[in-house]
């Protein structure tokens, strides 16, 4: 660590203790990755911490316990704006005014409205405060929890496999399989990252999905989104997403803001959508999907069931056409099998 | 090159030559790309040369106007079985006996009926003949116009850009542009691989295509692949087809076998099938496409024009798979406009 000025490598190892606790998913969720440096008066390391999950010590709670008296005048680096508020656990802001910590440097602003206030806290205590040093890194590390909590409901993804020529099924409704096995186990690691799974009542009733989340020897994961099914129809008991290997919820609704909101109330952070077409359709025109994901495999049906509903768009220049923030090519893992593509994308919303 | 066995090296050296006439396309076909060597008794290169297209001395006459009278007892070392037909020029395999060339080495066996029997010739004359070195090279070399000769009647690529909801159109029928500007470049130097360029009527009444090769600069290029129309219904002679920028042909059938049988007989060896989607599933249907080339660019229009038509496919084992021959992303070019994907896909027939 360089002694002249020990801040910025406190905060990439503050980042790196954040992101060790691997990627965000159902554990995670409804917090952020948070890690915490503290350094002393001669710039040496005094205290590290970061944060496990809900209802366990924030990162500059758990620093500070390792701290011990050496908090006393020392630096706080830590990757996200200490919290101003008590929920499971108590405000951060009040514990390092507590502890004696002479200056605080953020990398993220609080973007949690909520939450929001504890720099302004810890300046009325006489605590010196900065802000901003790799704040783009530490927004990169909790991108989809920022995103949800600027926007104050769940990020969402939306998912779909497709063929060349645009469909998810053939004509009699047979899909197994339209992706290929890297392709599928792709769609579990990215299922995993999510806490919520959602789908239509027609799903449910037709394609019966288990929806849980799976490793590549098709065990489930110990810990399991939740799998929820959003529309006022009645549905069996019987259907797979009600099986107890993982949590379920019917939400009597069809409007994807109610849905959303009462997901949202529910402290999800990041829904993956992988309902049929016209209920993307409707998230769609709600304008509330976030990114898609795509997965292409190269071969045709030239009938069947469209991988995309009608968006009422008419002309070409009204085509719906997103930003690629990622395509790669998932090699074939199993004879007999070819290669397909993924497309991460996001919509360009007018005035962002 | 290497005095113990000058042959493999000289052999390179052919293939060097007979590449450096450039990609094959309008300006060569209907005949091959081939360059030959003649190593004299001490392995040195008495003379080279290489065929530059219809109308012009084979590779092997090439080279022995180069050796002059150095060709007597040398070997001659040639990317392709030598000919033994008399078609625009004379016989290969007569002039090597001719000269007096002592011995043969030729990588490709001439699929080509009409011409084969040149080594036979050869050897009643008393040459010692070698077949087989670098023979796969030789073919890649010549990948179209070999399975072209194997088949007897032009290669066929079938050409389509889809979104990625399998659309090639909007409702109203608006599809400028569906693919990107590279995409489209990229399409342009695909199509002047080949010698002709088919659509059918419908194309030419509704979408009216220019079906020129241009360049990045738009324009034309000085050798153009002929352009056909094939289908029963007339045509009103102000189509841009008809125009003169390059030769087109109204093809009096609906039927992709007399079709291509008819363009073979005009020594067409390379069709870019660029029609609409019903003439595309009528060549797959008779099992005459050879490859399929598919710009996916990613934006959705939910309803429009299918890319592709109805195949009578009902069931997803059913499903047309092809096999991937590459999948390459095509990084946007141009502000605004967003990396597309190039798949080049072949048939898998069954006993092949």
């Amino acid at each position: 660590m360089d002694q002249r000025d020990p801040e910025p490598g406190a905060m990439r190892r503050a980042l790196d203790l954040a992101a060790a606790i691997g990627d965000p998913g159902p554990a995670t969720y409804p917090n952020p990755r948070v890690g915490c440096v503290l350094l002393g008066a001669d710039g040496s390391v005094v205290g590290e911490g970061f944060h496990r999950g809900p209802g366990t010590p924030h990162a500059e709670v758990d620093a500070l316990a390792h701290a011990g008296a050496s908090a006393r005048g020392a630096t706080a680096v830590v990757t996200l704006e200490p919290c101003n508020h008590t929920g499971r656990t108590g405000p951060c802001a009040q514990a390092l005014i507590d502890a004696g910590v002479a200056r605080v440097v953020y990398a993220q602003a609080d973007p949690n409205p909520v939450a929001a206030g504890g720099a302004a806290t810890l300046k009325q205590a006489g605590i010196e405060v900065e802000q901003g040093l790799y704040a783009a890194e530490a927004r990169d590390l909790n991108r989809v929890w920022t995103r949800a909590a600027e926007l104050q409901r769940p990020f969402v993804t939306w998912k779909f496999a497709t063929t060349l020529d645009g469909r998810s099924a053939a004509a009699d409704g047979t899909s197994r399989w339209v992706s290929s096995r890297a392709a599928r186990l792709d769609t579990h690691a990215l299922r995993a990252l999510s806490d919520t799974m959602l789908v239509g009542t027609n799903t449910v009733a037709v394609d019966d999905p288990a929806l849980t989340v799976r490793d590549a020897e098709d065990r489930p994961l110990g810990v399991q989104p939740l799998r929820v099914v959003m529309g006022e129809r009645d549905l069996p008991a019987d259907r797979r997403i009600f099986a107890d290997q993982a949590p379920s919820l019917h939400l009597r609704t069809r409007d994807p803001h109610e849905a959303l909101a009462a997901l949202w109330d529910r402290e999800r952070r990041h829904v993956f959508l992988e309902g049929g077409p016209t209920l993307a359709a409707a998230f769609l025109a709600a304008g509330l999907v976030d990114e898609i994901v795509v997965y292409v495999a190269p071969f045709l049906l030239g009938a069947g069931r469209s991988a995309v509903a009608d968006l009422e768009i008419t002309t070409i220049s009204d085509a719906f056409r997103p930003r690629v923030r990622s395509v790669d090519v998932l090699p074939a893992t199993e004879e007999g099998e070819q290669p397909n593509v993924r497309f991460i994308l996001e919509p360009q919303k007018e005035g962002h």
